[in-house]
């Protein structure tokens, strides 16, 4: 079968290409994080990236990747490989692909000697290589770091060379790409293309199934609005995406977003870029409560999450981590004689340390979690995965769950440091202010 | 130019490729770290992944994925679209790439049907459908999950299909990928292919240009073993790859590896999978020591940290997150005039923290962090990323360091739990057993 051709532009539609270089990211180390924020640049413009590619430091290589890419699509952003080592090969790759020579070329050179000179230092000669740039393409300067990138058209598409670093891809795709793409590419398009929107509904609690049974028949046939599940220790992520063809798409976004919301309601915990822990944060600030944590299996995992959203100092108070008994009975106050009559990981003692971190800290609320994270200490009657929660909430009786998880240790860990959180978030919801 | 052939069976060398498949994989929410193992896996085998792609769940860019991947490799792994649903087009996909029709296989629906009925259920229609199979393919049994893969040859290269949930896929690389190839791939070699062989040190303490610094003129021109550093903000990672072509890499790479532990010493951490916190919980078991730790500015990360190693109960006492001064004052008898007089950030409480931490649980080490990982709470003279690191193993004085680090809260709170661990383990491996 042959290659499908390029999108006709009459239909405004674009696609592009992510192509990652680096023999470190084919063997592990480290995921190609770059790629997802390109991909949410050009969703921005109404780009669509349909394809990731990642290869190593190998010119014959990278030749290979760049020519199907440009086959394939409008835009190819390559990021890495334009250091100044003798690994770095992206340019000559890119030159021996387009049969283009590589000349120094002054404006990249200005731009990194004024770069360097910034920081007290000339050039030297693997930073001169760094100037020299495939013939007729354009410079695009680099206002982070001194390795310029470029771009140059071939066979109908764009060829983009941007550095692996984040800071610098990203600083040069807001600031010379779309810049680009937007005059010498999208300009070409009768209408220019809708912004590809994408929203994001972070579930806690029911299985991916059940998610999926809730939300059959949500999107009408021929739609081009894409309906995404992801499931995960923390929970299952739906998606909504509108890939800018018309405007009546971002309207069914609307409509849908809405029609998600209705069928899952209180199982999303968050939309977007918002977290479980800045949520549960708003919430307290909101009600003016401040929480304490006691921690058995979670081993600190719960107070860290709080503790990541910046102003937590102002209601997070303290947390206990209570790995041995006697943390438990010191720190907070659990009776010896219950530990030994319950076990430590039992509905008992998960109330006895809500309880007692709550009144030790004088704080609103007191979350407490003991458990079996494995993968040793599990018996029959209380297997690796059983986990308590408690919340004293100061006004009654403590409330306290029992859960079953699977995995491992760190499944265990993750999976228990969601459910008590999101429990709290439930409580607080139902409180109100 | 033309892409180039794939590598003569003569030289015992075979190359792969990985195809990921999921349009969530474009977009974000997730990374792809099934790669990496898959990576790993046929590394062993002494198969090299040169490229690794991503793509959609879109039949038409799947064919095109397929046929550039058997063009250029001897092995492709695709990871994905294996479900039940009607997103799921890998199967279809493989077909129309490979002019097959997709039979419902006695063996696939066998192997299918044994799995749900373990789990009292009967096939829905959803999943007949992935009983179907691309004629003449192998199926590939699924131990874990109810989706069974298949293998087929093509144009020369064997194209693997296998589920995108890890679990899933690990099982079925190692139970059924690597036997066939073996078997019918690695066979036809005159000689079996070496292994690709990676060796990784985990440095901390030193930056990426010192790291380079250090190991510069280490591998010699010429060589086939490939050295890679990756810094991050839990440190410099160096890596060694010999690629397998012959003994006499090996036998090079076990020469770099001690030149690489005499020329980095003890800024090695960790080496291979190991990690930091498992060397430090190795260590204070060595010594029958156990641990107690105050956190203020990490927030419970590092007493995480420590309980991720299975076994860990053992020496981690408990942790303390006094993130208000009272905390530090109830939990850790921080004498309330020295917060007064030094501020909560400053090495006299960091010094009180570790020893008040200590004495309470009775333990061998008191391990305390106190600073301001921002964005609020800095000052000019103590600025965000000021942070204290004190260690008491009940011998003297307290050990209390200071350390000014930069980034976003995150970046500060893993260097500061970095820094804290590594100070540990120096003075373990100082204290000897």
């Amino acid at each position: 079968m042959a290659s499908r051709p390029r999108s006709d532009r009459s239909d405004r539609s674009f696609t592009a290409e992510t192509v990652a270089i680096g023999s470190e990211l084919l063997i592990g180390g480290r995921s190609d994080s770059n790629s997802l924020f390109i991909a949410e640049v050009l969703g921005s413009l109404g780009i669509e990236v349909k394809f990731k590619s990642i290869v190593g430091d190998d010119r014959g290589d990278i030749v290979q990747v760049i020519e199907t890419a440009v086959r394939r699509t409008d835009v190819v952003i390559m990021t890495g490989g334009l250091g100044p080592t003798v690994d770095d090969c992206t340019r000559e790759a890119v030159a021996a692909a387009t049969g283009r020579r590589l000349v120094r070329r002054k404006e990249a050179l200005d731009g990194m000697t004024a770069r360097l000179a910034q920081w007290g230092r000339v050039p030297n000669r693997g930073q001169l290589q760094q100037a020299r740039i495939p013939s007729r393409a354009e410079v695009l300067p680099n206002p982070v770091g001194s390795a310029p990138g470029f771009a140059l058209r071939w066979k109908g598409a764009w060829l983009v060379a941007l550095p692996g670093v984040p800071g610098e891809m990203q600083a040069m795709m807001r600031g010379a790409v779309v810049p680009l793409l937007t005059a010498r590419l999208l300009s070409s398009a009768e209408q220019p293309p809708q912004p590809i929107s994408r929203l994001v509904f972070h579930t806690w609690g029911l299985p991916e199934a059940d998610v999926d049974a809730k939300l059959r028949g949500l999107v009408p046939k021929r739609s081009l609005v894409e309906l995404g599940l992801l499931a995960s220790p923390m929970g299952v992520l739906v998606s909504l995406t509108a890939k800018g063809r018309c405007s009546a798409d971002h309207r069914m976004l609307k409509t849908l977003t809405e029609e998600v919301r209705a069928r899952l309601n209180d199982w999303i915990f968050a939309e977007g870029e918002d977290s479980m822990e800045a949520v549960v944060g708003r919430l307290l600030s909101e009600r003016g409560l401040t929480i304490a944590v006691a921690e058995s299996c979670t081993g600190g995992l719960i107070t860290h999450r709080l503790t990541q959203v910046p102003g937590s100092s102002a209601y997070v108070d303290r947390g206990a981590v209570c790995y041995s008994n006697q943390a438990k009975i010191d720190l907070l106050g659990v009776p010896p004689d219950l530990i030994a009559r319950y076990g430590a990981v039992s509905r008992e003692v998960a109330a006895a340390m809500a309880r007692g971190i709550r009144q030790q800290a004088a704080v609103s609320v007191g979350l407490s979690v003991t458990g079996i994270a494995g993968p040793g200490g599990g018996t029959e009657t209380k297997p690796v995965g059983l986990v308590y929660i408690g919340l004293d909430g100061g006004e009654g009786d403590v409330l306290v769950k029992e859960f079953r998880f699977h995995g491992d240790r760190s499944v265990i860990k993750q999976r228990s440091s969601q459910a008590a959180l999101d429990l709290l978030r439930r409580w607080l919801i139902e409180r109100g202010r």
